[in-house]
C-alpha cells in the first residue's frame, strides 16, 4: 500500500509536469486558425492517464537524466498518443463517441477538424523534439530521439498496428498474430517512451539500456492484455470509453484466446518479467517498478 | 521555346530521381501490414508533377548542393504533399473521387486505410530526414531541416491553411484573408521546399538565402492563383482531378475576387517578382527561373 501511495504521488507529479509542458507547446486557442487550435487543446488537455510521459520520466530517472531534459520527450510521446486516439475514434475507424468521459474530438468539433487535429498533433510531436528545451542535449542525440519516435509511430510501428487491427476484425488470430498486432499497435510507442528517457544519457551502459528495453516490451504487452481484461470487467463510466467495444466489433483479444484467467496469468508473468529486468538498478528505478505493478492491477 | 525544352528535361530528370528515391524509402508492398504499404505506394507513386521535389533540386542547384544530398529532402516534401492530398480527398474533407486521373486512395482502398496512409506518410517524411543518406550533412543541419519542415507542415503552416480553407467555404474573404489562407495551405510547403534545398549549404550567403526565400513566396502564391485559374479554364481530364470543384463548393478564389483577367495579371506580377529576386545568381539558378515561368504558364 505504501508503494501505491508513492506511485500515486509520482504519477501526479508527472501528470502535472507534462500537462504544464503540453500547455506551453500547444498553440493558444486564440491563435489562428483558432478552431483547429482549440480542438488540438481539447484532444490533448483532457486528463488522460499520461502513461507514456510517466514512462519517459520514470526511465529518465533510472537513467539519471534531469526532468528538465525529459519534458520535450514526454510531450512528444503524449502528442503522438493523442493524435492516434483522435484518428482511431473517427467514424471510418473505431467510430467512438466517448473518450475519457467526454465527446470524442469529431463529436465535439467535426470530422474534418478531427482529421486535421490528428495530423497537426503528429507534426507538433516531432517539432517539439527538434526545438524542445534541450539545452544540454547534442544534436546527434535529438536526431536519435526523432528517429526512435518516427520508427515507433510509423507504418512499421503504431500505425502498422492499427492497420493490422483493422484487418483483424472478424478474423481468427492465433496468439503469435495477436501478440504481433499489439507489439505494433501499443507496444511500439510504450517501448519508445522508455527508450527516449534513456537516450538522453548517452553514457548509460549497454546492459542497462537493454534491460530497460526488455522491461518496456514486457509492460507494453501487459498493458494491452490488461486493456482487454478491462474491456470485459470494467464499466463504461470507470473506463471513460465505451466498454465491451472490442467484443461488439468481434475483435480478437487475449481473453478470447486464453480465457479470462489465462489472460490474467499471462499479464502476471509479464509483470514479473518486467520486475526481474530491473535487478541491476537501485532505487532510482522504483518508479518503473511501481508502474509495472500498476499496469496489471489498474481498474481503468 | 528552348527554355521550355530545358525545363522539360530538368523536370523529367528530377521526377525520375525522386521517384527512384521514393521507391526506396517506401516499404515494399509485401511488407506487413501489406495493405497499408500497398496503399502508401499507390498514393505516392502515381505520377504526380513532383513540383516540390523539383524545387528542392532546383534551389539546391542554385545553392551548389549535390543531388545526392538533396534526395532525402526531395522525398520528405513529396511525402508530406502526398499525405495531405490523401487526407484532403477524404469524404469528410473535400470528398474527391479522382486524383491524378486515378481513384483517390479512399476509393481505391477504404477510408480507414486512407486515414492511416496519410498518417504513416507524414511519419515517413520526417523519418527520411532523420535517417536519409546525408553522409556529408552534420546533425545540426538535419535538425534545422526537420524543424523547417515541421513548421511548414503543422497547424501554423499547411494544416492550418487547410483548416482556414474549411472555415472559408461559403464565406466572403477579402484579398488579404485569401492570401493568408494560401500562404499557409500551399505556400508554406513550397517555401520549405526551396529552403530545404538551401539549408544543405550552411555557407550560403544570407542575401542569397533571403532572395531564394522571396522567390519561393512569390511562386507559392502564383502557383495557387494559377490553380484557381485552371479550376475555371482547365478540363477535368487535363487536370486529373474534378474540375470546377472550388466553384461548386462556393470556395473563395482569386478569380472570384479579382476577375479572371485580374487573377492572371496578379500571377504575372508574381512571376516577374520571382524572376527579379534571382538577379544575383548565375546560370545555376536557371531551373528556378524556368519553374517560375512554368508555374504561371502551365495548363494542368
Amino acid at each position: 500500500m505504501a508503494t501505491n501511495h508513492l506511485l500515486a504521488d509520482f504519477m501526479h507529479f508527472c501528470q502535472q509536469r507534462v500537462t504544464h509542458a503540453l500547455n506551453k507547446v500547444l498553440p493558444d486557442a486564440d491563435t489562428s486558425p483558432s478552431r483547429l487550435h482549440a480542438a488540438m487543446r481539447y484532444a490533448t488537455l483532457n486528463g488522460g492517464k499520461r502513461i507514456r510521459p510517466i514512462l519517459v520520466y520514470a526511465s529518465g530517472e533510472a537513467a539519471e537524466v534531469t526532468n528538465e531534459n525529459l519534458d520535450a520527450a514526454a510531450c512528444a510521446v503524449e502528442l503522438i498518443h493523442a493524435y492516434s486516439l483522435v484518428h482511431d475514434d473517427l467514424p471510418a475507424m473505431d467510430d467512438d463517441d466517448l473518450r475519457r468521459n467526454q465527446p470524442t474530438c469529431h463529436k465535439a468539433y467535426d470530422e474534418a477538424t478531427a482529421i486535421l487535429v490528428g495530423d497537426a498533433l503528429q507534426t507538433l510531436a516531432l517539432q517539439v523534439l527538434c526545438t524542445g528545451n534541450h539545452l544540454d542535449v547534442p544534436a546527434e542525440t535529438r536526431l536519435n530521439m526523432l528517429e526512435t519516435l518516427t520508427r515507433a509511430a510509423g507504418s512499421r510501428g503504431m500505425v502498422g498496428g492499427q492497420a493490422m487491427d483493422l484487418a483483424a476484425v472478424g478474423q481468427t488470430l492465433n496468439l503469435t498474430e495477436l501478440e504481433n498486432l499489439h507489439i505494433h499497435k501499443t507496444g511500439a510507442l510504450i517501448r519508445a517512451s522508455v527508450k527516449l528517457g534513456t537516450l538522453l544519457n548517452p553514457q548509460l551502459e549497454k546492459t542497462r539500456r537493454q534491460a530497460l528495453d526488455h522491461y518496456a516490451k514486457c509492460i507494453g504487452l501487459a498493458f494491452q492484455i490488461q486493456d482487454d481484461i478491462l474491456d470485459i470487467e470494467g464499466s463504461t463510466q470507470t473506463l471513460g470509453k465505451t466498454q465491451g467495444k472490442d467484443r461488439q466489433q468481434n475483435k480478437p483479444t487475449y481473453p478470447s484466446l486464453l480465457g479470462l484467467n489465462g489472460a490474467k496469468e499471462k499479464a502476471e508473468e509479464l509483470r514479473q518479467a518486467a520486475q526481474d529486468s530491473l535487478t541491476q538498478f537501485d532505487s532510482k528505478a522504483d518508479p518503473l517498478r511501481w508502474i509495472a505493478d500498476y499496469i496489471t492491477l489498474r481498474s481503468y
